[in-house]
């Protein structure tokens, strides 16, 4: 029965790995996406029944899908080790549950829109991209930090001042920071600013000082990853271009200039 | 009447890479985009009619300059694979038309107004500049896809919630993008943001999260470019500037002192 | 007595350096940013009660911190040398004066929300990037001259032609400043153009000239910063680099040569 | 008397590189610039009347100083070879002119403004960032162009399908190449937009089209301008480290290492 399991397990594996079956999957969630579209305009009760109808179609697939999967897994423990086969199961785990409860059946449309996030698990080079975009967060940590506080601080400032002349937009300490990031985009700011400033002529000092300090930190966040970024890609290059052109290090053409000496020297004795 | 031809086609390709005849084209180019915009204005009769005149005396030497391009071609088969070479005549072509119908009107204007993207046919450097911009488009094309993924999913679940608060913003799908590309420019996103909050007081957290993602994917986007163009410039200058100076590299070095050591050795035998 | 004081400064060291005590601190300037955060909301008395009392606790145990910072300190005369500890010396003194005035409880409350300041004073990795944003605006001070001439010129020819048209844009020349500085921030930019366009048609001049010198200032600010900040990762890299692989530099190559070349010419005699 | 003419010139020679006389140009430099602010406030009869006359003693000290700066030149020729001595002098001689008339009145308030910009003209690092900046612009020259022609091919569409829906905005070409500038500032783009999608429901592709080519061009600019800063500055920067650390090239190591081939070779014989 193992020997029967593992035919079953090679034949799942060639067919995961079989780029036509991945363009099949590909299309599916295509189709997924374009009916989750469809699904936003005012449509006629036909379409409304055959929308209906693609969508069980769709998740069968999926579920079918998922099985290859973890079928073709060579050892099935390692399967829900990848963060993306979790993602990919509950997704289609929640498809399958029939809802009738209006509460669930907004989970149910939920689930059906961030099918289209499938696309990134299947797609390697997507998947590559969100690794690294994920990869550059921790590094941004302190300067994340540092905004925080800046944001604290002038939330708190702009709650204990302003917070009576209004509420709307300085009631408490959640909507300040609201505020204040609304005022980090430029967006109607003066309004804000004009408000505050017929109560407080040198209110305008508050909202200046706190532009040009999170303007400067997020300047300086930027100009970090540039750095990073151009540093890594600089080395990496720099590594690979020496290697591929075989140039010698600096080392190499020292060791080559002692063993000269060397020779030299055990010649002359 | 070969040798014949031959003649004529050396005549006409002296005449194209003349200097003077270049100017001329380029004048007629500038006057062609002065007449468009002359027409923008409300204009006495007698200033219609001589613009009608102008319009026609520019067609017709525009039709003379494509048919000498053209002779002069040495190898007239290669003459249409040159895309711009195909966008010049199609412009003459629609231009030559004589148009009374009102539909047909409207094309011969737009026609009119792209004849001023001429100038970038006949600049080499602006041809360059363009075919630059172009060369750098694909390599963006993975980010592109992950940004209208991320455009796609936000603008689903806009469409889904807050299809009955605002129709005229989250009415569908299209709608929905339409209105979260606003978002990202910071065009007035607090109004939209305020009106969804009044039912959704959490939705605060759909357009920040939007907001952060998007900024994020563009950031990522525009890094990859500059490091793309920094780390060729690089790799350009270094080979030239190497080169210039006569720098040996290091390998040449290493086979400098390989060849002493072979002279030492051979003295030794 | 001497030698009594320093088994106490010695005790007191060891505290300081513990990395639970540290934490502690952390956890309480934390517990302090939470009450600033929850004042702003409107609570029950009880509520009222506890804060007030937490405050004067969180007061209690930072005075008592700063103490055993400075008796920690091996030499105190060196302890008011460092901003950070005058900086928490001040907040703390403040915060023991019992406060009954309304003019003084709003410097209470600004030293409590500037406790909040505290976390960058003792978090080391948030010390140095303040340090390394404050190193930068020195070489920014001649940009920043420009800018303000910019402005200022800018200033003084609006408030000179637009001050009958809007006073509350262009009433005076500080008033003036605010307005571009709203300008510059692209904030509702064409209505203040549309306005003085209604007297002045030819004033688009004024707002263009002025967004494209002061965007153009802006962007050789934000270049110099990334040039310098490049340079100098750049050269520290690449030394590290050097020493870490161990590579020989240019000159010791030349050393090793010429000792080669010493060697041959001793022998040759 | 050209002895004594002589005597003079160095007597004004040393004046004005004379540090003291320098910061006296820049204090009154800045006076003026006051004067010029205060000046945009309402003022009491009294300050008006000492403004009038400080107005008086600062065009004085200018006449001086030119004169001074004139008579200290050895070679008097050259003086007015440099811009910005032409456009002190300039500034100056305007000053002097006494005016009654309204229309002169207000070139003369302009002059009184524009005397701002001499800090310009003395203080030297200012005068090689204004060079600096001033230096990159050619180098954007076909950017520009290319910039341009969008500009114009788009208000030319602008103006030929919106004119009648909003003559305010598309009334004619150079009133919708100030609306895209708009557009491209994202000031209220959105408005505009609405506008004209209520006619043409297709037209946001117009608009979504020119954000995209814009900002393209716009980024390539940038990224053009940053490219050739940092190579230039790398450049500079790699020649001075060699040199300053007396790091041989690579060619010097070739031409030592010859050098004793030779020598090998010539004991050989």
């Amino acid at each position: 029965m193992s020997a029967r399991t593992d035919v079953w397990q090679a034949k799942f594996e060639r067919l995961r790995s079989n780029k036509l079956f991945e363009l099949l999957v590909i299309s599916v969630i295509l189709i997924s996406a374009l009916v989750i579209g469809v699904k936003t305009y005012p449509l006629p009760p036909l379409a409304n029944q055959a929308i209906v109808i693609m969508d069980w179609a769709i998740t069968l697939f999926f579920a079918v899908e998922i099985v290859v999967r973890f079928l073709g897994e060579s050892d099935r423990r390692q399967f829900f080790r990848s963060g993306w086969n979790v993602f990919d199961t509950l997704i289609v785990a929640v498809s399958l549950i029939p809802i009738e409860d209006s509460e669930l059946a907004l989970i149910g449309r939920l689930v059906r829109i961030f099918r289209v996030l499938r696309m990134v698990s299947i797609i390697p080079e997507l998947r590559t991209l969100l690794n690294s975009l994920l990869k550059a967060l921790p590094q941004l940590g302190y300067v994340m930090l540092m905004m925080f506080i800046i944001f604290y601080i002038y939330a708190a400032l702009g709650s204990t001042f302003f917070a009576a002349i209004n509420p709307e937009l300085w009631g408490d300490i959640s909507i300040s920071m609201l505020t204040l990031f609304r005022i980090m985009t430029f967006e109607d700011w003066t309004d804000v600013m004009y408000e505050t400033m017929a109560i407080y002529p040198l209110s305008w000092s508050f909202y200046l000082s706190f532009i040009f300090l999170s303007a400067f930190a997020f300047l300086n966040m930027i100009i970090g990853i540039v750095v990073n970024v151009l540093e890594e890609e600089h080395q990496a290059q720099a590594r690979e271009e020496a290697l591929a052109a075989g140039e010698p290090t600096l080392s190499e053409l020292r060791d080559e200039i002692q063993g000269l000496r060397r020779l030299l020297e055990s010649r002359q004795s």
